[in-house]
């Protein structure tokens, strides 16, 4: 394959230079103000897509933010791979913990700094690189479609209509995605399984004003505590989710897959090490590794309420306020734990409160096979360029748009990504390491030499 | 008392337009970007003290704000009354609440809304007018001496400080306070009691940045969801609080106090609908008036950690804050509570987090007698301009530099305020009435009088 190696060889400054161009622009989706960035950032994807070599390049419009297209079609005949991505990213805060800012990528240690470096657009764009390689070198082997979308992180919602509607343009056989990871730089893995998401924001009122506390306290609920006390009996002593129904549909692995899955590598220390956790925490019965990918979770990831300026303010808020998500396993549906969550939580609401549960976006958990002809191309791939056979994990993390391509399109999805755990995705200092970018590139053309011949 | 009346009437709208020019100084001591705005309102009430006729006015420097002082001394062998207030006050936050903005004083429906209209600076303010009445009408029938302070609603952390070095210039009979409220317009009422707080700051740290939620969830401890097992632990299935020794000092009344408490005017349903509260919540086995009188109490005053912005993020903090306070009652000591509150706190932490506690400011509780001179004048005074005998009451507020005048200068105080309960004092859209006002600038005069005549 030294055709590859040479090409990535001669252009990697190149490689990197468009990226950290892509990885200057805000492209938040979950806040209108950046608007004008998101959709600059469409059209930024789109010219990157063109000047490698697509046609029909051209923004999509959805409700929401634009999806980017374009395709190569070279014989009808041959296999075609929809190569999916997104072009948003979460958004930055807090500010303060990154050692440079956001959106002004910088590399050191051969690690590119910058939110979305890894999640999605340092992942997206191996895949714009890895094509140009192809077309540059004439060794694309199949058809080739692109569908990058802009609401992912936002969860997707004007995904399924757009499918719909574009259900001619979209046909092929596999889709390839990179939105996941690796175990390890000397490690390589393929994700077979992801969890759902139903995340939801409550809002607990207790006085219809802010009160003196010193006048009130201890007459009147006060709603940050009534939250507090909600939220810690949404988990039993063996933090079990005491939600009513939550675990029904929860697909119990058995013994021998749990004794497959004990095989992948796991440092518990370096683990704890890294995170600098005097202690891990989960559900009883479970280890750390199956805690974050065969088991359900419900986690806060905000809380607000009160005064949380500096000094002391006696106050007794009127309202309180959390953002609250599970991370769901195959068979739970994310509208029904939305639901079982919302009935919940009302019932266990005190009298003396108002509660409110407004839905986010979800997602479907998936489990991939690992016996089709798209994952053993991937694993041959990737074999041929890390040099080691890639394990199959289950991922704790979410991709809902897998399920929704499954449902509308017919289609199983390959989840073949480079990022790292510690690439900070969704954290302060998000990076990407320089040498899983140019790993992927490398990987992605022979995933398609091997998917095609394999197809034969 | 016409000569009271008269020239209350001839100057009330220059005396509310004084005010009006103080409220919109936003002397706001807990936040030290408004410092220069808390010294403005220094030397604007310095300048007032002066322009009413007090002697030696100055400023006393101190670690923090300086003190507002100034003095009358017709003859030493008449009674000397000290005057207590501040010039600080409250955070405006929330902004977005207020209806008028909190710097920029309006009069609607005969209420003054700005913050601090009540809490102080319009109480402490009375007490400069009635005193400019009394000079201008040669009717002041005592000594009389000022102190007025910048750091009340930060915890007078340097009061204590200040009355040992200025014990000399100090020197009084009685202390004169109105910082408190009546039950309401036609029912005055003095308030003999006042609860002591503690409050604390606390930290949890989970992992040592923020995670993935997806890739993390259900596998580290998310320090948001065990703060708030935390918080909810700290009160049982009665609302009592869990920590130990809590309760051990705590005055229990006597069945005839009780009794006599029950006698105060009260009507649950208006309280609620006041508040539009659907139920009242608050310990087993009290009653609403006695629930934040005469019972300890444990509020967060405010919480946050994680995503709070728009829309959802799906992250794992790694920090999670609240500021909680307990309110206290005769003989529970401020620093010994936070003390076994700070020991409980970090003995519950599991071993997955880190816990820090910070000290904020304390005070000790308080109960006047009323069999004393002051309390009688008080009460004539109040009878005399209400047309009513006002009503002994506890309250929940703290007013901690009471207990401190008693341990450094050995004198008792009396809590004359003309404030109500729904002033919204600490909350946006805090008021005061205009007849509050006019109120105490008509019986502050009448009460020097009677305490003079009462002490020969």
């Amino acid at each position: 394959m030294t055709v590859i190696t040479d090409y990535i060889s001669t252009n990697k400054d190149r490689f990197i230079d468009e990226l950290l161009e892509l990885l200057r622009i805000p492209s938040v989706s979950a806040d209108p103000k950046f608007k004008g960035d998101v959709l600059k950032m469409a059209d930024a994807m789109k010219a990157k897509l063109a000047a490698a070599g697509a046609d029909n390049v051209q923004l999509i419009q959805t409700d929401g933010y634009p999806v980017v297209f374009g395709e190569k079609i070279i014989d009808k005949k041959l296999p075609t791979v929809l190569v999916y991505g997104h072009y948003d990213v979460q958004p930055p805060d807090p500010l303060e913990l990154w050692t440079s800012p956001p959106f002004e990528p910088v590399i050191k240690d051969g690690k590119i700094y910058a939110r979305g470096a890894c999640d999605d657009k340092g992942q997206v764009y191996m895949h714009v690189k890895a094509f140009e390689l192809m077309m540059k070198t004439n060794s694309l082997p199949c058809n080739i479609k692109f569908m990058i979308e802009g609401e992912e992180e936002v969860g997707s919602a004007n995904l399924a209509a757009f499918l719909e509607k574009n259900k001619d343009k979209l046909t092929a056989d596999i889709i390839l995605i990179s939105d996941t990871g690796i175990i390890a730089n000397d490690i390589p893995s393929i994700t077979v399984g992801l969890r759902g998401l139903s995340y939801v924001e409550v809002e607990v009122t207790g006085p219809n004003r802010d009160l003196h506390s010193g006048l009130y306290g201890g007459a009147v609920a006060n709603p940050i505590n009534i939250l507090c006390e909600m939220i810690a009996s949404l988990h039993d002593k063996d933090n079990k989710v005491t939600i009513p129904g939550f675990y029904d549909e929860v697909d119990e692995l058995s013994k021998e897959e749990r004794a497959e899955m004990a095989k992948a590598p796991f440092d518990l220390k370096e683990y704890k090490n890294h995170l600098d956790l005097s202690d891990i925490h989960g559900e009883s019965g479970y280890v750390t590794n199956e805690r974050n990918s065969i088991r359900p979770t419900l986690d806060v990831n905000g809380i607000w309420g009160g005064y949380t300026g500096e000094g002391a303010k006696t106050v007794i808020a009127s309202k309180a306020f959390a953002k609250i998500s599970m991370r769901l396993v195959p068979h739970q549906g994310s509208k029904k734990i939305a639901e079982l969550f919302s009935a919940h939580f009302k019932k266990i609401a005190p009298p003396s409160v108002k509660v409110k549960v407004m839905f986010h976006h979800g997602g479907e958990p998936v489990v991939t096979p690992t016996d089709s002809i798209a994952y053993k191309a991937a694993s041959k791939a990737m074999e041929a360029s890390f040099g080691k056979k890639p394990v199959p994990v289950r991922s704790g993390g979410s991709v809902p748009i897998v399920a929704t391509f499954k449902d509308v399109l017919g289609l199983d999805s390959v989840l073949m990504g480079f990022g790292l755990d510690s690439d900070a995705i969704h954290s302060p200092n998000e990076h990407y390491g320089v040498f899983n970018y140019l790993k992927g590139i490398e990987t992605i053309p022979m995933f398609y030499k091997y998917y095609t011949e394999m197809s034969k």
